[in-house]
């Protein structure tokens, strides 16, 4: 098996980019460079002033989106600060390009407060035709992300919510045909109140309106006696732990169909699996080290276990559901990505998957057939 | 000859964006995937986390120039906002790969103020290795490059400004030769005293302390006694307009020997021409329509006329400078774009031209010696 870090490393500074910038015209002639630039550009200019919903016919932003951080959640390194978040943001672009032939640009932010990174977005907002949040820190995701959606006319979405929160709900209505269950008579532990916790919950609801959700964080079961939580968690306490339990993870866990982590690795063992109800769902998505290993789940009796990893069975991985949500925005000129065409990616995303089985509840991040499908349903 | 204008548009539209991104290396295999995103990447930004002046070695930052404008002051089209001018910021960003095999990106922002646009691009900075304002209006494009170029360590320069002011001098330095004057002891009549004026004035100082120029605005001669300037104006009256002298500009025009011009279309006459010295050096800058035709500037006496236009001789033209100069900072991990590095670039373009004459004090716009000339000065 590869080294990947040492081989990232090495290859990172050999390419020094993994993205460019190329001409969609070659300027070979004084009269294209008259055409492109001064003079014949300010006739373009002239008419989108007075013109501007013709701007994206005009523009590169018909198929621009850009890649936003502050680098203050970057994968499982924490607040790394703008610079150091590069990479994953010209990674992202690449996956863009790749999956989606949508052009990209990653944006790194100099700036840390919810304020600051509002008004820095709302500022460079003309110059894209969509905006990919990334690996900004909970809480401040949420009021980020809820600012936003409401100022700007173009699509916009935090994917490390909402794109996490998709493919989730996928693998998760086909985990419940393989074991024969009923997503909403299931009781679901959700570990991991953040970004990606918050959202699944969201959609889960939004999905199933009586579903029986109990999220954990690290202090132990959310519930309404808790002083300590943000706001985001107390909203999702709305229509999470119905009967207001309290207690730990362990005491969440009995008795549990489904474990969907979003926290840290090694977290779940075979001991707590074994107090979960017969055949349970184990979602262990920590990255790049899961809660648990699908080995150990297995043999602790779990029916189905997926994770984040590309080299396990079940891959729950974002790339699955953002290529096609923002090339269906973009094509179809969506400005608000909504619920509803989060839950239609979720369902057309498990519905790929034509006979679904305990090593196969979701498709895989190569299936060309992801972005056609998921695009034609965000209109 | 060409419709520029129906022509821009068709072409525009066809198009769809003039520039595209593309990946530096094929994604094509899950070993790709997992090299250049997750989990590879993750050891590239946790590098980089530890070493950030290694950022520029591992990402594309090393070759990557922002084009920025709030679209203040867009060609002679004047404050059209950031939508309307990302077609004029696209086309600038395809000069700088056509001509330096730059990477840039648009980025055109909707805020206004002074403080507002500061605040913008410091936030967006780490994403860029270098930043090009454009057309940000005057005065307040003076005091948003001051800041910008106080606070960030990237490489920045406000084109509208320098890259003029750079092509300017190099034109007149060669003028000179042709009419055999010096510089320093030629009156030198200035119209139009926002980015670019001012700029000139400054260069050419900086070039010849002794220089004798009367800056003239809207409102006439800038002098000492005037209570309506703004700061910029107020600032080069050091160094201009020695006798305090006031009036109009056919005040300023008396026995002059250079004429530039960088304010409106049809400002000057063959009448005014005619109150010059002798072969007087015309430069009438306004786009797209000078301040003379050419051939009636000829027909009143003037030695030399150059204009901004590509369908005449001796065209003062940014991208002579700008190329050259960011290559060369790019490739000298030069953070600062100074006065000495202005001044030389103006004299390397002007020694370009081996035996200047009346109608070639320039070089041609296509020249492939000028980037490598002046990137290697840029150190």
């Amino acid at each position: 098996m590869i080294d990947y870090k040492k081989t990232a490393l090495k290859l990172h500074k050999e390419l020094k980019g993994k993205i460019t910038v190329n001409l969609t015209t070659e300027l070979d002639s004084k009269e294209k460079l008259s055409i492109y630039y001064s003079p014949g550009v300010g006739a373009v200019s002239d008419f989108l002033a007075k013109n501007p919903s013709e701007t994206k016919n005009y523009t590169w932003t018909n198929n621009l989106v850009a890649v936003i951080s502050d680098g203050s959640a970057v994968l499982g390194l924490g607040d790394i600060g703008p610079a150091a978040a590069l990479p994953v943001m010209e990674g992202k672009c690449m996956l863009f390009k790749h999956f989606a032939n949508i052009n990209a640009v990653p944006i790194v932010l100099n700036v840390h407060t919810e304020a600051e990174i509002i008004a820095a977005i709302k500022a460079i907002a003309p110059s894209f035709g969509g905006i990919n949040l990334e690996d900004i820190a909970a809480p401040k995701c949420f009021a980020i992300e809820d600012e936003l959606k409401k100022s700007l006319n173009i699509p916009l979405m935090h994917d490390d919510q909402h794109g996490t929160a998709i493919v989730v709900l996928a693998g998760l209505i086909n985990a419940c045909k393989v074991t024969k269950r009923s997503l909403s008579k299931s009781k679901i532990v959700l570990v991991g109140v953040g970004a990606a916790g918050v959202a699944i919950a969201k959609l889960l609801h939004e999905y199933t309106k009586d579903i029986n959700i109990i999220p954990v964080d690290s202090t132990g079961i959310i519930n309404k006696d808790r002083t300590d939580l943000n706001q985001a968690k107390k909203d999702i306490l709305a229509f999470t732990n119905p009967n207001n339990i309290s207690g730990s993870l362990n005491d969440a866990l009995q008795q549990a169909d489904i474990f969907i982590g979003v926290s840290k690795p090694n977290l779940l063992n075979e001991k707590m699996i074994s107090t979960m109800n017969q055949d349970p769902i184990i979602f262990a998505l920590a990255n790049p080290d899961p809660e648990i290993l699908p080995e150990v789940a297995k043999k602790s009796g779990a029916a189905i276990i997926a994770t984040g990893r590309s080299d396990f069975p079940n891959q729950i991985n974002n790339v699955l559901a953002f290529p096609g949500i923002f090339r269906g925005a973009l094509d179809n000129n969506v400005t608000e990505i909504t619920t509803e065409h989060k839950l239609k990616a979720a369902k057309a995303i498990a519905n790929l998957v034509e006979s679904p089985s305990s090593e196969n509840i979701i498709p895989s991040a190569l299936d060309d057939r992801l972005v056609p499908t998921i695009a034609k349903l965000i209109v």
